[in-house]
């Protein structure tokens, strides 16, 4: 392993820090930020911490937004009393990419996971209840779109026994075969949970 | 594509301007430095500032170094009358990690590439020449160590030219097949390169 300079290993340190990021593309992208001219690496900095600065999240969803409102809760449009329950910010522009959903969403921020110490505290479910029982509109169905893994199922689960008691339907996104997949290469739970969802066609 | 909000598209521009990082990256990168608490994101930003401030280039090589002179320049073992000329400091770096070169060396910063407008004046010849002229101890030998591309090449030739009514010794680094490499899938060029380098065993 290279030795650098302590002020360019401290760099390969933090740009390391980035997500999938290892020391060989850490020590490439520190070599490419020295060779930037100063007032460069200056803006890159600035445009990194006024986003930062700038971006704050939704006091009703959590969404990202630049106000205090973001602009799905704020268009009258997507009232229409669904709210699709996501993990995550990333999860709800997925959403929003397929076009499908026209209604509003709620983001928790994580998922139930007691062995990391994550319980109904650390994520927003109390945001989601509020609303429910205090938002403006009367709320008809709650899509649960966490994700196909434990942590997601079990968040799924406690947030419909929360709603047992209330007339509101509460869904969850289908599971089976990716569109365009092939059977042959299906992992068995999945094809479990497809046979389980089978739609009658006629 | 996503739209995202201006100042996290703002924050995805600057850090797809990395080396090899497309928009996809760049917004994981975004966000996982958005969810980052801010004082997180400062010290992130200050460190690579920093770095920008206090690495210089050595005055002498144009290595990286912290003051006005590199470790190498400043270590009187590694004067020895032969010069490694390099194109960048990546290369020194990687010469050094091979721990078979113990003279010093001086970083053009490019090659020559008429195409591009680089000619002799915008990388480090004169540096170089000055260095052979007016250092404290005769050079013997310059190792001229640019890649075996075009430019390269030209830069090669463009030395020894500069060189030529000198009686120091210009050489360049063997090309030839690398070691542990299967000749079955060498190219034609290189083939070629390591028979007329061909060495004799007795």
């Amino acid at each position: 392993m290279t030795e650098y300079l302590l002020p360019l290993e401290q760099m390969i340190e933090q740009l390391g820090s980035l997500p999938g990021v290892g020391r060989k593309t850490a020590a490439k992208y520190a070599f490419h930020l020295l060779e930037l001219p100063a007032e460069d690496l200056e803006q890159f900095c600035a445009t990194l911490l006024e986003g930062k600065r700038r971006i704050k999240t939704c006091k009703f969803c959590n969404n990202l937004c630049q106000g205090e409102v973001c602009t799905i809760c704020a268009d009258p449009k997507r009232v229409n009393g669904q709210i699709c329950v996501v993990e995550d910010v990333k999860t709800l522009m997925a959403m929003e990419r397929s076009g499908g959903y026209k209604g509003e969403y709620h983001v928790l921020g994580g998922a139930l996971s007691p062995i990391d110490g994550i319980g109904p505290d650390q994520i927003d479910v109390a945001g989601l209840m509020n609303r429910i029982k205090n938002g403006p509109q009367p709320i008809k169905e709650v899509i649960v779109a966490t994700n196909p893994t434990v942590e997601g199922e079990t968040t799924a689960l406690y947030i419909t026994r929360l709603l047992k008691d209330t007339d509101i339907l509460v869904t969850r996104l289908a599971c089976g075969i990716p569109v365009g997949a092939d059977l042959e290469y299906a992992d068995e739970v999945t094809l479990t949970r497809a046979l389980e969802g089978r739609q009658s066609l006629n």
